[in-house]
This record gives structure tokens, sequence and C-alpha cells, in this order.
């Protein structure tokens, strides 16, 4: 078997994640974090073998990130030369209609890429700098794209056209696209490993719930229906986004408040949610240590957010006429019990019959239904990082 | 046993739907509908006994309206005496928080529905002046206010709370407070009669679809959750209504197309829907005949019109852990056999077995799922005439 080194890739508009992955064994060599680039006190972070580096230097752009990344791969041993690196993946937010797979970057992608980014102007030009940072110091090392919204271009129209103008669909590309596409796929394909199914056999709920949470319906390995929308905004409350609610809505906050449209789209996306409803923090383990405490709407906050998803699954149950398992998966999906509890409490009229012990679980690979649950339940930590690495391997080597 | 007769009102802006009804019989002496009040060529037209007439003259508001019907009633034969009046029931659009039931009209009640018309500036102000109408020719005849928000206020604050920043809800009323309520509640109590069963032991679905539609979850005759929110718009796909949508949409659409918010709302409520997925109709007759010839966005409309009510129901069913009968009303729900079975089309998962032959039925009374489903299905035509006569009845009389 031939080892390839793969790096994975997600660039923020100042920040530079990443992990070199060793595939097919998907075994990690090294992952870090650039924090702060082109701002004051950039943090260069590292962790190889048991060596966990952090430094503080300046870093004025994108392009010195990835030298310096490369340079201290080097320097620690990971690997001896830059020949090594066989293929780098980078994680796109927004990839339209044009791309329902992830691809080889070229100058016409990377152009497409930047067509796209009217959808997605606070994500998709962050991930094209990170492409050609790159495509500069590694140009015969090839790259691909893998976007977010990939895996849910199997949607019928049914379930992506919104019930607007048509022709806002044809001229706008107005339509729901759906996030997290990356996760779903992952959490999909592992859940239909650990269950020894066929994954295109099951009809699964995926709920990749972080401080970011969607939730999709996967039906023989294809996303059919996902919570999300034209953009990140819609379908559940979130750590700081409303999701859904009365459209009508805007217009009346704006009345109300003087604010413009745009100022009312912030708070919809950074001043709502569980920090709204609980008014002291988005962070659910805060929320639930109060709700613990007695605070009346951290409890409303902890209640809402589990009911929505909850709806979600009955919601998608109904869309593939019932569900083989549920997945919980990200930060919040991963690791609390309570929030899982709280979603899955009452769906014994479909099948679901959990185990209050087996989901103690945190942060582990789990099954946690009774045995004789019709429907399973999953617990599986996402690994986005990995799916870059081998969505380059399948794609470019 | 002593009969009464009642005045049931509709009262819209320029016009004013009307029933005569004798209690407790429910027995429809006549009914009408003045239209085009205040405008050139208004029109009034009575049905009684065997006999529809309607004429065409001058009514130049809505106190006309009402002592030209009170008099017609008279010279029909109808009634004696407007002493045969013993009260009069109102439709009123929205009761906000203040009112979670039917009510006497007193002068502080009417300062109330006044105070709360912001929430309804389309509706309660034409409601009011109904009533004022009516209070201004017969002082003596108790009037009963019967709120379309009224069944929806027993939801729980999980379901009616937006994620919004909380001082929304405490200083502006931004909450889901759901319509249709009056349609609901008839429809639920009359389900639970047909099913020979205790409302107050029964998890209903019912799905008032008519040219505005909205979907409610009624649990042990309480309404625990419904489709629309803070105004009519959100929820399913309607007529012309796009229902929820994501709301970065808005600031989206204001951008591409230079409208601003206001109308765009306008777009969301008038342009949108059947509408504007079919490209020629709101109607959903006209739909479904173009969807047979083989149009293939008309099919889109059709298809996306049941699916969002098909998602409801798996939501609801999640909300209850269940239902025992879903409930078909208003005027595509009575009559539409073809959005029925897209509707019921994969409920099998949660024990819905429908009857293709006994779908048929159009307008009339039904059970239509085989004996053997474990969740019934009912037709029922819904009769908000009946329950507001019912409501003054045990309010006032």
């Amino acid at each position: 078997m031939i080892l390839k080194k793969v790096l994975s890739i997600n660039a923020g508009s100042s920040s530079l994640k990443f992990q070199l992955i060793e595939i097919p064994e998907e075994k990690v060599l090294a992952k870090g974090l650039v924090e702060r680039i082109g701002l004051d006190n950039s943090i260069f972070g590292l962790k190889y073998n048991d060596k966990d580096e952090e430094e503080t230097l300046d870093i004025p752009n994108h392009d010195r990130a990835v030298e310096l990344l490369l340079e201290r791969l080097k320097a620690s041993g990971v690997i001896q030369s830059l020949d090594e690196i066989d293929g780098v993946g980078h994680r796109v937010v927004h990839g339209g209609e044009k791309f329902s797979d992830s691809v080889l970057v070229t100058d016409e992608v990377l152009a497409e890429i930047e067509n796209v980014s009217e959808l997605a102007p606070l994500h998709n030009p962050a991930n094209i700098t990170g492409i050609k940072a790159f495509r500069e110091i590694l140009p015969n090392v090839p790259a691909v794209a893998v976007f977010d919204t990939a895996f849910h271009q199997t949607m019928p129209p049914e379930s992506y056209l919104y019930s607007l103008p048509y022709e806002y669909y044809e001229k706008y590309g107005i339509r729901k696209y759906g996030f997290h596409g990356t996760s779903h796929k992952y959490v999909s394909e592992r859940a239909a490993e650990m269950l020894g199914q066929p994954a295109d056999r099951l009809r699964l709920i995926t709920c990749h719930i972080g401080n970011g949470a969607s939730v999709a319906a996967v039906e023989n390995g294809k996303s059919v229906d996902t919570s999300m929308g034209f953009t990140p905004l819609e379908g559940v409350t979130m750590g700081t986004r409303s999701g859904s609610l009365d459209p009508a809505l805007i217009p009346y906050i704006m009345d109300k408040t003087g604010m413009d449209v745009n100022e009312v789209l912030r708070v919809l996306n950074k001043e709502s949610g569980l920090l709204a409803i609980s008014g002291f923090s988005s962070d659910l383990r805060d929320i639930q240590k109060r709700a613990d405490e007695g605070d009346e709407r951290a409890t409303l906050a902890l209640n809402i957010f589990a009911d929505r998803i909850h709806q979600y699954i009955g919601s998608y149950a109904s869309k593939m006429n019932g569900v083989d398992a549920i997945v919980f998966t990200a930060g919040i999906g991963e690791n609390s019990k309570v929030v899982r509890e709280l979603i899955l409490q009452g769906l014994e009229f479909m099948g679901v019959y959990w185990d209050p012990v087996l989901n103690e679980v945190q942060g582990d690979e789990a099954i946690i239904n009774y045995p004789h649950s019709p429907v399973k339940v999953l617990v599986i930590p996402t690994n986005e990082e990995v799916m870059i690495a081998r969505d380059v391997n399948r794609v470019a080597l």
C-alpha cells in the first residue's frame, strides 16, 4: 500500500486551520491553527507526536502563514521535504449549483468559485485566499476544493425551491443550498459502517449540532433535505442565530427598533438563538449549568433548542416514510447527553428507544439505542478534515 | 328548549359576511354577503329558504350595510322584528395575548381590541368597524368577539417564543400567535364527536387548507403548536404566500431587485406561493388541471404545497409523540382528493393507512382511513359561523 500525505485546510479571513493526514490510514501526523493573520501578535500553533507548540509572531498575510506552516512542518521533522506533500484539500463554504462534488482546482474552477462568492460573501473569499496561497507556494501539488454545499446538491427541487417567484431562482440563484455537507456526509458514511449496512439502503437523519446547527435527511446515501437554506441562518435555533422565523417580523422589527434591514440581519445572526433566549450566553455548557441551578430562561433556551431539532426529526422521518438511524455529531451533539435526551424524548411513536446509560457517552463513537429499538441512535464525532483528505485522494491522487 | 337567533358576522374593510343561525339547533336561517361597501355599485346578496337574492345599490359605509341587512331580514320574513335577534358574534382576527377565549364586547374590550390592532393592521380595524356598526344599531343586543388567535393561546412558551432577543417579546409582543383558531377548534371538537372519543384524550393534527393554510397540533383539546406565526405569512406554502423561508433572503432580494422591505413583504404575501411556483395561478384547481396535462411547474407547485404540509404532520406527530387522527378542512382540504393523497402518501411509518376510495369525498364529513389504521384520517367541512354562534350562546346568552 502506498502511503500519501495530504494537507487538509480550512482558511478563514484571519485564520488558517490545517491537518497533515497520512492516507489511506487517515493518521493525523500534525495539526495546527494560525490565528490573527494580518493583525498584531499573530499566533502559530502546531501539534505533532506529543508536542504542543505555540509562538506569537508577525504573520502579515495568508501567503506567509502557508510558508510558515510548511517551514515548521519541516523543522519539526514531521516531513523531510515539501515533496512529501502529495495533495492539499481546501474547505470551501459555497459551491452554488455548479459543484455537486469535490473538484481538482484549475484556473477555471477558481474562477467559478469566485463567481459564487456573492452567495457566501463572508466565507468564500477567505477560502479562495487560502487556495491561492497554496497554489503560489506549492504550484505542482494538486489542490482539491471540498464544498460545504456539495453533499446537498442531490436534494430534489421539491426540497430546494422556495415558494417565491420562480425567476428569483433562475436569475439570482435563490434556493436552498444547505451547509455542513462534509460533516453530514462523513457521519452518514460512518453510520452505515457502524451498523454494518450498505449506505445506499439506509434512511438516516443526521444532526450536526454545534454553535451552528443543521439537520439533514439522508436517504440511500443522498441528502434529500436539510434545515439550513440559502444561508446558514435558516433552520433550527443555534448559538447566536435565530433559525427560521416569520419573514414578516423583519419589517416589524425595523419599524419598532429603527434598525435598517442589515442591522436586523446582524441581530438574527449574531444576537439571537440561545444567547437571546437565555439572556447571558450562546454556550450550551453555561446554559445547562444555569438551567440545573433553576434559571428559567436558561431552561427555556435549552427546551426551545431541543424542540426545534426534535421537530425536524419528525419532519424528516415523514419525508422518508420512516428512519433507520438518527445520528448526533459536532460539539454539542457529540458531548451533551442532556441535549440528546431532550431531543430524543417522545419519539417512541416512530420506534426510537434509547438507553440513558449508553447516552452518557461524550466525544466517542457509540450506538446508544436499546437493542430492540427499531430505530438506531448513534453518536459519531465528525471529522471534516479526514473527509477532505479522502476526497483529495479520490479526486486527485 | 328555548330557541335563540344569533348573527354571525365577519367584517372586512369593504365587505360584511353574515349568517343568521338558530341555536342550539345550529340551523342557518339566512346568510349573505355585502360587497364593495364604500365603493361604486355595492352588492347585497341574501340567501334564505330557497331564495337567492342579489341587488346592486349604494352602500356608503358599514352602518348602512348593517341597517340594510336587518331591513332585508325583516322584509324577507326570516324575522318579524329586530327583537328576535338575541346576540351578535363577531370574528376578530387578532386578540393578542389578552384574549384566550371569546368575550362579551364592552367599552373596555373594544379598547383592548383597538390596542392589538397594530398586530393585525389589515384586519382588526375592519372587524372593529363591524362591531361598532352593530353596537350603534342594536345597542341592547349582546355582542361577542371571537378571535382567530384565541384557540392557540394555550401554546406553551417553547412553541410560541422565537429565538430572538427576549425584549422583543416583552416590549413589542413579538411571538407566535397562530390563526384560523376558530376553524382548528371547530374541527377538533367535531373530530372527537365523529370518533366517539373525549376531546381531552386525543392527539390531533388539524390541517386547515384553503387559500390561506395552517396546520395545528391539538393535544387533549388544546392547541400546542401551529404553523402560522406572528402573522399568517409563516408556515406552509399557500395560494400567494411564501410561508417560512430563510430570513436572510429579504435583504438579498431587496439588493437584487431594488425593492424596499415593504415591497418585498408584499411579494411574499401576494405574489408567492402556488402562484409563483406555477407561474400562472394561485387556484389549486387550475394548477391540478395543468398538472394533469403534464405541466412541470404546475406539478412542482402541487408537490411543494403537499410536501410542506406533509412535513408539518411529521413534525407535530413528533411533538405529541404520535397522533390519533389527522383532520382536513377548508376549501382545498375538504375538496381536493389529490392534495390529500399527496399529503398522506408515505406516512405508514407512523401508522397512517388511508383508503383511496373513501378519499374520493368532496365537501362532506367522512372518515377516510382503513378500519385497521391506528391513525384515523377525517375530512370535516369547517364551520366558523356556527362556532361563533356557539360562543355567543356560551358567553352571553
